[in-house]
């Protein structure tokens, strides 16, 4: 059975990690993804490390399930050959520098008078406009911009970078939704659109929780270590031999005392200061060396066991390694042994997107460099063998 | 002009924070998202603060747009007006504990059975199945389960938390990717099917680069402070005044040379230990000193304005006031004044979907608890004022 984008022709324009992220889940979901690369050096993460005998890990990682073409949009045949091919695809998804393509001749208007339905979907540090358009922005830049560095860390500390690419990852999701939104819409219109995504923008409305806060209050938000600024207990506690998680639910007014009583505290519960996750997360600074001394005196799993016998929520700190052998990772097929010609198999990461009736996940390995030029310019421009060796020769392909 | 999503009717069973942030979305891109609550009791996240004249802040910023009913699904008669819903609706998101919506007897198989086309997105931390299935899980619970409070923090400190609910929005994110997926597929078969996201496989999934370097290198990835783990420089630095990112881009070898001459070290443009991105980053310990001291050397803007000039990434990094009134954050509209019944205008954190062709942006207030009980009643189940009337004395609505 055909996955649930079966059918839907992407031409993926992107590079390293905002837009190949996207356009792997849209592999994932059944699409037909076509990733197009300078001939002779196509996307620059085929130069990242780690290498696996040559092979660029972080590459393989974000760009399975795809086809890989080459053509050179600087050409006139290049050109032309990416405007034959957008009169049969659906989604045009590009992460280049606004203004880039409209300078190679082939921004939106260009590809929407070849095919009016075309999805075109745009991923830049900034949007396509406003006065940051032009400048570069990669995602330590933008998660510094958008005020995530300055709401992590300890409190009082310099700024702490979360240990995910969260200001490319969010944006490729955000610009899968709006594609997405699009097809569905196109289908009663007729008519594609642009998709306009912004990674800064993308940093705003997913910090909603920390400009409410200011809005509401004024207060500027700061790092809390792992703290969660309006609830508490809600974060990692040092135990005597690492670090454990609690993070009691809001309006689980139950949670509290039996927190209280596994921590040997049962003259808490009814501590007006600390009666519930709101006020408790305002009066931290007197909670604070009541439970981190309590946290100490046990290891994780005693804590652990005990804390879960009781309901209370709670959860390891696990390194990746940890995680890479999780039951429940691995339960939900989270990690994959992918077939690779020349590796043999790859570990992979797998979709966490789950459907119940068509399957999702592409898993074919990333392509190299202009491994299927044949292939679709064969199915989307109907070129015999001679016409490919002129492409060839001319370094169009 | 409708919104990409006009027409769609989504019953929005969630509560706290994945699956309020992702049917906020659905209403941004036009869908009429009818949030349930329990009589009497609502989303818990209506007592979270800071409150602004007794309104939880919290709960207005990701709800605007939501239609609000209340429905007591433990009643019988509130299950009957459930699924007379559901034959007229085409998604169902919930995010409550696997096994809830079982015990109430409107599970998927359930639902489906009203309505074949039903769409039935449910958020959980770990899943539906599995072996942790039934616990409990919160936001940081997930984060440190799935390796990214491991990678969060300085070399050898404690873990940090992201200052972003990661765990909880790319669960949310990916759950809006799952349904409208789900339902451009449904215009072919006509069926619907169960969306099935869990906090943790998210988790997996948005850290690939992390497990990709483990895989690879068999090395157990650890916290960086602000530094990229494959390429340098690329991370938040010290200066004499504050803090600023620099970020070279992998692929652009003429942003090294410039740097170097940015911190009059041109000594190391071609010194071989610093030749690309990933070498950097490999001999990072005998970098990093040079950079830091020279960094230190000027104010935060006097090295933006020298860096700006020369093209090389960079930013500042701002608190969240100051994101509240960047120029570019303000011309892409991403803070809105929200009309309010009782509290006039509040700001509002906009979408980050931008599309070209049709609108995108709810801009009604989150519901009160039950606002729309009796016009959605009307409209879904063909109620009179009696029958409403007799609901609400049992306590139905």
């Amino acid at each position: 059975m055909p996955g649930p984008l079966d059918g839907v022709v992407v031409l993926d324009l992107t590079h390293v990690l905002a837009g190949p992220f996207a356009s792997m889940v849209l592999a994932d979901l059944g699409a037909q993804v076509i990733k197009i690369e300078q001939p002779g050096i196509g996307d620059r993460s085929r130069a990242s490390g780690p290498f696996i005998d040559g092979e660029s890990s972080y590459f393989m990682s974000i760009n399975r399930g795809k086809l890989g073409m080459t053509l050179d949009l600087s050409k006139a045949r290049g050109k032309e050959i990416l405007l034959q091919m957008v009169e049969r695809a659906d989604v045009v998804l590009e992460n280049l520098a606004p203004g880039a393509m409209k300078r190679l001749g082939l921004d939106y208007p260009v590809l929407k008078e070849r095919n009016p339905r075309i999805i075109y979907a745009a991923i830049s540090g900034f949007g396509q406009d406003g006065p940051y358009a032009g400048k570069p922005a990669l995602d330590v830049i933008i998660q510094g911009m958008g005020g995530v560095l300055s709401i992590t860390g300890e409190p009082g500390g310099p700024p702490i970078r979360p240990g995910v690419s969260q200001g490319d990852i969010t944006a490729g999701l955000f610009a899968l939704i709006g594609t997405l939104a699009a097809l569905h819409e196109r289908a009663r219109s007729g008519l594609g659109q642009m998709v306009d995504i912004g990674m800064l923008d993308c940093q705003v409305a997913i910090l909603e929780n920390a400009f409410t806060r200011y809005f509401a209050t004024g207060e500027v938000p700061q790092p809390l270590g792992t703290r969660h600024p309006v609830t508490a207990p809600f974060q990692a506690f040092q135990t005597r031999d690492g670090y454990i998680t609690v993070a009691l639910a809001d309006g689980r007014r139950d949670q509290w005392p039996l927190f209280c009583s596994a921590i040997e505290r049962v003259d808490l519960i009814d501590d007006p200061r600390f009666k519930d996750g709101w006020v408790r997360s305002q009066s931290y600074q007197e909670l604070e060396p009541i439970l981190t001394e309590a946290m100490r005196k046990k290891t994780s799993q005693e804590w652990l066991a005990e804390m879960e016998a009781l309901g209370i929520p709670c959860g390891p700190v696990n390194t990746i390694d940890q995680v890479a052998r999780d039951p429940q990772v691995l339960h939900r097929g989270m990690i994959r042994d992918l077939p690779h010609p020349r590796l043999g198999k790859v570990k992979s990461v797998w979709t966490p997107v789950k459907l119940s009736r068509t399957p999702v996940g592409a898993d074919t390995p990333a392509p190299d460099l202009g491994e299927h030029t044949a292939r679709v310019l064969r199915e989307f421009s109907n070129l015999g063998e001679e016409e490919l060796r002129s492409l060839r020769e001319e370094g169009v392909v």
